[in-house]
């Protein structure tokens, strides 16, 4: 069929710009002089235009456009690629071009922006292109779909399928169950012995520990590597390249090892899909929540066990035998698991971190719903905080200045950390009926893991949605009582 | 002028091209998993292609052809560039597409086939290729010029305006006066206490030293970094962005240390030229030759003189205390131009360096002629080995098949490694008559030497050619005098 081959040879052509751009943005990312970043923003400009110019082109409208009127006729992973193809088109054409480039333009300049007021802790400084980004996300958010709710369309742009209802069910169950629990555990009064945790770790050794914990954890080398940067992130441009970094910070341990651990599950993801997917749409994994699921997984759930540190303490204490004098199995369990109402989300326990998840959530729907101005953030941020954490930020830097995504123009993202969280507890619970997961990870056997998640949810790449996927792996749609039931367990056994 | 705002704009969108796949080269040298390679291959060739479509542009002939037709017209700098676009998109437009194409491939093929073949001595595995590479380079040049000796048109390539005839005279001076030099050398029985640099110099620690002499060199650390790859090199896209790398054998103290000044002399050469070619074809040094004189002008005249040691052996002796116990500064210079007839090029002392080049430059110069076929390569590498070394090579694995140069289709390439540190010397013997070079170099003020090197050559790009800029800067045309003087006077006092 011609127009099945002319769109292959699109998309392998739109994924050859995307993969040069790719590496660029990796180099920039670990290792690009500062004196690279003019010259490069002007050089790639001009690659993203025609890189832009492909993806829009008369052509490849006819080629998709073509395809979608007989899709039916088609087999199921085409069929599924197309209906990509012609949402993500629609999407852009629907924009006009004028108010995309100006809002690009506005993003590049919101996010130093972003960076001086919270460097200065000067809401105001921001609060202008804050306000035209929110008038932009609603506007194209109309654009695309003017039946549906601004924030749904946003939401939906994150996490295939997910709306403010289903989302509003998810956090009423983490604000009745999991908001109480959280106080509770607050004032248990429990005393840790984990003063050892704070001490300076050298960063040699981190990276020696970090190199460790990737192989212990089943990293393909030959597919990929281990690298710093100041912020750690997973990237990939087909399974036999992926990449994590992470960072080494002096008196932060854990962090290290933790953020490692965490990019570790994403790349795993990233390592395990079926290379036949690699020309086509449904390459790489499904969706954020999914994605997040994976590293969500293998931090805490592996990462944070007991079983895990029954077996790997050694090695740790060997790497760092001055700081770990005296330090018992589970003094370390605990130590990793301790539980602390603070203020900033990159640095929250396992616990806490989805009430940090659910003030961004609330602020957001309200937000795009007209219910509070950005003006008013900071002051709603603020009781949100005292509501569900019992503390209040002593200024917006600590507050709702903290993180990078709505500088970018990202709104809708928020959720996915907590609901792909919420997913790893209920892929867990399935895992858990067919071995025992956590033998598995005392007896440093990672294989059984990584198979089982290859063969249930890693190998589809994005051929199978969120939701699909879940009810096949899991037998049932999403339900967040596999999470809250996981956390109530886990920190009732540790504090209570 | 429409044509030269046009002109400008089809420059910058090869630029672009240029640039993006000159990142995915530098990923791909010093750190991209092998699992990357077979796709990256694909996605590469796809922009690659795009690239070249451009390169080869209806649109862009007419500009080019329209600015050339009225060429007097045009400010001097735009002039040249003119000329340079012209013969570059002559070059590309009389070699017929399909050989072009094939060429490709065959060049593809053979270097894998070449290292093949080294790694197993076997040179017959590799001559079917090498005969068909011969066969094209022959062809093409003819195809470019067929006035021309086939040989005249591959060494313009490699350095604007250098003929056989020049070259000729080049060698014949080294023929003269520095073979028979280099036998009394070899002969003079001289004994050096070396043997600490043949000890185990741990990687790390090589690691501290070169970075530490980069720095004390002057590299400009915010445009650029040095990194490690198999086989160092010197990358670029702009002056703010140039990065070297090094290798850190454990036995080799000495070849990490010279690679690293070795790569910094290109290194520094890029940082220094002026930011307003940056988007034109005069960017970037002006030919091989000039290139190769900066690395080996930092490498040898300046790396491995008396003065520079007496300043920074203090410092290697402080990263290596173990190893450098009782090693005197006069040890310490004798051992760095410790002097050997041996077989591999790039592991040449600076004395018999020229040998080996002139060895290749014989031999490219007679295949091309039609005198030699390429099955008599063997034998007539290891004769010239005989008459300018006296030692003879007992495989092909470290005789005529340890270059990779032949294998990717360069030939002509070799002769600029030897030009290009003959220049070194006659731009050293303008240099020394304003200041007291080494007394600079005593007082580790590289300052006044970087400024002279920056204001005579670097910072003019290819805006002037090696011939003009040799000229205006020593006042005189290439002399190969020079390089011969100063070579019997360093090495008549470390040896004679």
């Amino acid at each position: 069929m011609e127009l099945a081959k002319q769109f292959r040879e699109h998309v392998l052509k739109q994924k050859a710009y995307a993969y040069v751009m790719n590496v660029v943005g990796w180099d920039s990312a670990t290792e690009a002089p500062k004196g690279a970043f003019q010259r490069r923003a002007q050089l790639t400009g001009i690659i993203s235009a025609e890189s832009f110019k492909l993806r829009t082109s008369k052509e490849y409208q006819e080629v998709v456009n073509g395809l979608f009127e007989t899709i039916e006729t088609l087999d199921d992973e085409l069929q599924r690629e197309i209906k990509k193809a012609k949402k993500d088109l629609d999407q852009i054409l629907k924009i006009p071009q004028n108010e995309y480039v100006e809002y690009g333009q506005l993003v590049g300049l919101s996010q130093r922006l972003w960076e001086e007021a919270k460097e200065n802790d000067d809401f105001e400084m921001f609060k202008p292109n804050l306000e035209k980004l929110v008038a932009f996300q609603r506007k194209f958010a109309n654009y695309i779909d003017k039946e549906k709710h601004p924030y749904n369309v946003m939401l939906d742009n994150f996490e295939e399928g997910m709306t403010m209802d289903e989302y509003d069910k998810f956090f009423n169950a983490l604000r009745k169950d999991l908001v109480p629990f959280v106080k509770k555990v607050l004032n248990s009064g429990k005393v840790l012995n984990d003063a050892f945790s704070g001490l300076d770790y050298e960063q040699e050794n981190q990276k020696e520990f970090s190199e460790y914990v990737v192989d212990v954890l089943g990293f393909n080398r030959d597919g990929g590597l281990l690298k710093e940067s100041v912020h750690p992130f997973t990237w990939n441009t087909h399974p036999s390249d992926v990449r994590l970094t992470t960072r080494y910070l002096p008196d932060m341990v854990f962090s290290s090892i933790f953020a490692t651990i965490h990019e570790l599950g994403h790349a795993l993801y990233e390592q395990q899909i079926d290379e036949k997917f690699n020309n086509t749409l449904l390459n790489g994994g499904t969706s954020m929540g999914v994605h997040e699921s994976q590293s969500r997984f293998y931090e805490n759930v592996l990462g944070r066990s007991k079983e895990f540190w029954a077996t790997h303490l050694d090695k740790f204490k060997e790497v760092f035998p001055e700081q770990t004098k005296n330090v018992t199995l589970d003094d370390f369990h605990r130590a990793v698991n301790k539980v602390e109402a603070s203020f900033i989300r990159v640095e929250a326990d396992e616990l806490t971190y989805p009430l940090h998840i659910m003030v961004r959530y609330e602020i957001e729907r309200i937000l795009m719903n007209g219910e509070i101005t950005v003006d008013e953030l900071p002051k709603v941020w603020n009781n949100k905080m005292v509501e569900y954490l019992g503390i209040e930020p002593k200024n917006n830097a600590e507050g709702v200045l903290q993180d990078v995504h709505w500088s970018a123009g990202l709104f809708g993202y928020f959720p996915t950390y907590a609901l792909g969280t919420a997913y790893a507890a209920q892929f867990y619970n399935t895992m858990k009926k067919e071995f025992n997961v956590l033998e598995e990870v005392r007896n440093n056997n990672f294989d059984k893991i990584n198979e089982w998640l290859k063969n249930k949810i890693h190998k589809f790449g994005s051929s199978k949605d969120p939701k699909e996927l879940l009810l096949e792996v899991t037998g049932e749609e999403f339900n967040p009582k596999y999470y809250v039931d996981y956390l109530i367990e886990k920190y009732t056994e540790l504090y209570l």
